[in-house]
């Protein structure tokens, strides 16, 4: 993988990811492929919607149907017919969700499979090892998800465990996809900057922000962006791990973040939640029953371009599949077009009158930590 | 509607049936669109599958969304993005499943929904004004299907309303789409060919045969389809209403069947049964857990040309929706290679060849009602 910068404009970064499965054009946001699939969406689905990388989770993927058979069978891309560029998640975060079913030493996690209780362990070098068996192209160190609240002693600890997991996690990478380092250090920018430096001085491809929406205030993942932004190496990618709301990734785009993951686009979608330029949309509502308007007027998706709200408030009301079909193209369609205004924005130099349209739209004003855009 | 009987073949018919909104060739298989959907598939699937005219539910489609709904945004074709003709049924069939929440009488039945408990009536006028409201391009009289067994008298009582019903549908029937009788009478031949004259005399666009596949032993099936098939009139299309199994089609359309539609491809698919050229295949075997192969190796549909059974299998266990929507499409798929194999097999007057073939591949011998073919 190369990274090539292209341009900034008042602090957002338009850059190019290079791998030899294709480019991807950032500010990015990669829909999450849990189970070797982006839910309800087939891979074709998912390429009409501008996606150009998935992220695949290690830990599900190594439980069902498991690492070794997917490389048996050509790896992740072919498993699930994907041929554009995948980044693997270590599995850190999900073994840290788990609570009681994961116990934690300085060796690594070893846990119950919530599916069936065998026992497994994962390490920074057994996820090295699986997330090269699925054959992915971005690979993420393993590291400890630091908890929110936490002190910050108790974030500090994490954080030194996490830079001790990303040494090992370097020196056990094996294959020849890039990989990156994740900032921890919960919610003190001391921390913070101490982990990335670290991260710095060991190396890698890429530096992720992960321990962020982790229940935290918003000011807080705010204050945290502010300040690691210029400490950041420029000509590294930044990733911002499991953000997020449209306005999230607006404002971290801001900060000068190029990459994101999250599952709220299709996960909202199959709840009744239609995202639009104009804010949420549910579509459960009974004001919908009888309506023959597109989901969002100026939304150039397939969903928006046939279908009326009426038929997608049946769909749902009647339970049936085409309705998470259907949400979830038009939810990632509309994150990847908001992803692709933002790139065009930055390009012409326009990043800050794309802000605040994307705030007028949604009739909602300039958040406080935005506001030097009006200048 | 506008039916031409092109050529016969051991008397398989090949026709088409030419609508103002496309050709259907026959022999037919129709999807069902149940609730204003194909299950799990995307009308450009259901496209890609080769289907030229869709199966929907009047029953379903009264109570959610509602006629009138549908009928003011336009009819079920718009409201759905289906452009190519659509077959309606009449509701008899849903409403007689129903058993103590529906109460028949001369006038028409009445019943309460099993969505809400809300109270509806269905008669051959309600009928006609419903399949009217959906915009149907085929209308089905609106009939009783007489249940399974019934002695000779119930069988007489019952196909006798449904020729007064008959009347009453095609007094009724108000739009220039075409109107199909039913032909009931139970496993009785005397009662079938009374209502299939009695039907002739009253004059329709289109003969189909009900009452069938409701539990009976196969060979009644057969012995009903073979006394008709002389009897149909031959230059009107002959739909074999709810069938059903491919070996039922093929034998269905041995004995001049030109049009079916079944639940069975999308529904099997759904439970893990894929449907293929050598028979049936259970992907939640264990077998197929790391298997490369696709579903069926001399299948042209995606599925087979891009998916392992492995990745299949997966799905299913994962519970994910993308198995629903790659199983229904395949299943979906078959039927429709399916159809176009007896089409083509017909013109070039090699069906009985067909037939042998497909029993060979299935590695089944030929049934004794099919023997006709081996001469």
């Amino acid at each position: 993988m190369n990274f090539e910068l292209i341009t900034e404009d008042h602090g957002a970064r338009r850059g190019q990811l290079n791998f030899a499965r294709g480019v991807v054009n950032t500010p990015a946001f990669m829909p999450v492929g849990t189970a070797g699939t982006v839910k309800a969406l087939e891979v074709s689905n998912v390429l009409e919607t501008g996606s150009e990388i998935l992220l695949g989770n290690t830990f599900h993927l190594m439980l069902k149907p498991g690492d070794t058979i997917v490389k048996k069978l050509g790896g992740l891309h072919r498993f699930m017919q994907w041929e554009k560029p995948i980044l693997t998640d270590s599995g850190g975060f999900q073994v840290w969700s788990l609570g009681k079913l994961a116990k934690i030493n300085e060796e690594g996690v070893h846990f119950k499979s919530p599916y069936d209780g065998s026992k497994h362990f994962l390490s920074p070098e057994t996820s090295m090892e699986i997330q090269n068996n699925l054959g992915s192209d971005i690979v993420m160190i393993f590291d400890e998800c630091t908890p929110y609240p936490a002190t910050f002693e108790e974030a500090q600890r994490s954080m030194e465990l996490s830079l001790r997991w990303a040494k090992r996690s370097k020196q056990s990478h094996g294959s020849d996809a890039a990989l990156f380092g994740i900032v921890q250090g919960g919610m003190h920018e001391d921390l913070r900057k101490h982990s990335l430096s670290e991260l710095m001085a060991i190396g890698f491809d890429g530096y992720a922000i992960g321990g962020l929406s982790v229940g935290e205030p918003k000011e807080d993942m705010v204050r945290i962006l502010q300040d690691l932004q210029t400490h950041l190496p420029p000509d590294s990618p930044h990733y911002l791990m499991g953000v997020g709301k449209p306005e999230d990734i607006v404002s971290a785009v801001a900060f000068g973040i190029d990459m994101f993951d999250c599952v709220l686009p299709t996960r909202n979608a199959r709840n009744g939640q239609l995202i639009t330029s104009f804010g949420e949309l549910n579509i459960r509502n009974a004001e919908h029953a009888q309506s023959s308007q597109p989901v969002d007027e100026s939304c150039a998706c397939k969903v928006c371009q046939g279908y009326s709200r009426a038929y997608l408030h049946h769909l749902d009301k009647s339970k049936e599949m085409l309705y998470s079909i259907l949400s979830s193209y038009h939810n990632t369609f509309y994150y990847q077009s908001l992803m692709q205004s933002m790139r065009d924005s930055i390009e012409q130099g326009e990043f800050a009158k794309f802000v605040k349209d994307f705030y007028n739209k949604r009739q909602q004003s300039l958040p406080i930590y935005l506001k030097h855009l009006e200048k």
